[in-house]
């Protein structure tokens, strides 16, 4: 078992390093004033520092429950369980589900197949297609695994955005094959243009719904979620309470109290999404202006920007992108068998337009 | 696969039980007005909110490791890693040691034991005598598994503190057959008379040792750490990362902050030990008092008290205990096969003076 690509270059490289690897959130965005604020209040409460329940506190159970009923998808504190991160999330359902067989997009997210790899699942990659998995191939894969692994928001790393009618179809292949969807959902808040309808909400009782806060606010909190039917939640809670009793009090304090004002709330997500477009369209008009021949999808929200050169090994290329202080993730690192090839991930969210046209430029000097 | 019968109790009891079950530590001793100094003091570095590494932030592994390096044990910050409570820790070592067999004290710690569990690990008990395992039994077993467990001070539940020929044997033996050990050591810095030294120190590179926060500030940053040679770290880091990418930032940066005024730490923790010992003789009065029938060892520091009935069955006391409104842990949940047992353990830190005096009371009244 080999240590993520992503976390060893994250705590490798220097500061002089411009990085479009990490999947970091914008630090100029996080609402430091407001979390100062929020954590002020918090110390009266006796409770704050005391052990808690594992399942995670009440009060942001139910706010969180509560955004989900608000979108149409029914939901109470007892269907919220609150993990470490979503990372702790998908660990839990890897050590639920140890020694599964399971079906998975393929290019997927790097740290779930690390994951699934350490609690030994055996991964069935389905292509991925513009607009999600190829359906056919899917449904003969799920057929055999009766358990799913989909990112159909802005998925990490292709940025690919499932369709209606490819939702509708796998709820109903999950149904029909009495199967289960673990449904990951770290950047459906970050839509440029409209949130989508998850999965999960068309099939409550068959889905494991991931949500996280560390893209949406700030990730030192390590707080994110899995919404799951009760009953399924119960046998994750044995699991979560052996893993670290419970998650961060102060982190799940803090949490609460900033998300009493709603509105604020909204308007922060409001002012993520308008900084990460542009972001975003400046990104492309950099890889157009000096990477004409890197071939990418404009993305529609989230955090990344995926493409390919035809006829360059994306991985050899990064080595020496490294040397002249620029760095992403190659393609490879995305696939089961992690064959070279000449994909790439950019992250557009944590450098400054600045970097962004520098960065684009020393790749271009690499090639 | 059972939830934790301490977790279970803790979530269903109501507030007007008195439990005597938790491992929970004094709330009035919470260094309130320091923490939240602490935490005013971490917001303008821009650090605070991002991610971070996954052996945790470097300042705090720093000052974790001066304070092996000054009792005697010479650490530096690569020997640690940051981890969410010690509970993870043990999580993180049970699943590197995924499927072997493991030597464990019995009885031993409920939590580390559904961990193992729950990561294939198969136990074996070696009886716990009034200053240590039986070393004959210990090198028997040890020779086969060549990994054992053990909570040197201030054992959970029996309140058991290893003489120093124990430790010195325990340490020849693991480094004559090449072996691992796994101290545990939540309670090292709640002494009442002296602090012992670890075994840990006499085996550095064939040790992990233990330690946390939780019982010497507050459980709900969920900070502890490993202790271990800086290459078998390593392989811990693969796991540490999948589970939750590195502990709450938040809590790291309190802390480090927080331990900036050392002499300040040292006086809380001579406030825990003043406190503790007060409640553990009162406890000792009140048991002798009114449950003379009920035979134990004083404990000479940590957070418990055990001892037993004679011809009482404690897990069926227990049942009863509850309607009273009185509750503790019935010893046969800490040995591997749970047969019922008179045995008790009592955690004598949490209560108030007048409610473990009513608590002995009502469970007199259960007899």
């Amino acid at each position: 078992m080999k240590r993520s690509f992503i976390r060893e270059i994250l705590e490798s490289i220097d500061e002089h390093t411009i990085s479009f690897a990490g999947g970091l959130p914008s630090e100029k965005l996080f609402p430091r004033d407001d979390l100062k604020t929020a954590t002020m209040k918090i110390f009266d409460n006796p409770k704050v520092f005391q052990y808690g329940v594992s399942n995670g506190i009440s009060e942001l159970r139910e706010k969180i429950a509560a955004r989900y009923t608000k979108e149409g998808f029914p939901t109470t504190k007892n269907n919220i369980l609150i993990t470490t991160g979503s990372q702790q999330g998908m660990y839990i359902l890897a050590k639920y589900f140890e020694s599964k067989d399971i079906t998975i997009e393929e290019p997927s997210y790097l740290g779930a197949m690390n994951i699934f790899r350490l609690n030994h699942l055996t991964m069935k990659g389905v292509e991925l297609e513009k607009d999600g998995v190829n359906i056919e191939k899917f449904k003969e894969s799920f057929k055999q695994t009766k358990l799913a692994y989909l990112i159909p928001d802005f998925q990490n790393p292709s940025a690919t955005t499932y369709c209606d009618e490819k939702r509708e179809e796998i709820a109903k292949i999950v149904e029909d094959e009495n199967g289960l969807l673990i449904e990951d959902s770290p950047y459906s808040e970050l839509y440029f243009d409209k949130k989508n309808i998850s999965i999960s909400c068309k099939i409550p009782n068959r889905s494991f719904h991931l949500g996280s806060f560390s893209k949406t606010l700030v990730p030192s909190l390590r707080i994110g979620w899995i919404r799951a039917d009760e009953k399924l939640l119960q046998s994750l809670m044995i699991i979560k309470e052996s893993i670290d009793l419970h998650s961060c009090g102060i982190s799940q304090y803090i949490l609460n109290e900033y998300l009493e004002d709603e509105a604020n709330y909204e308007k922060h997500l409001q002012d993520i999404r308008d900084d990460y477009e542009k972001k975003a369209n400046f990104f492309c008009e950099q890889l157009d202006k000096y990477l004409p021949e890197f071939k990418y999808e404009k993305p529609k929200g989230g955090m990344f920007l995926y493409g390919s050169f035809e006829g360059i090994d994306s991985f050899a290329l990064v080595q020496k992108c490294i040397e002249k202080k620029v760095v992403y993730v190659p393609g490879n690192q995305f696939y089961i068998d992690k064959i070279p090839n000449g994909e790439i991930r950019f992250n557009y969210t944590h450098s400054s337009f600045e970097q962004i046209e520098q960065g684009i430029k020393l790749i271009k000097s690499c090639l």
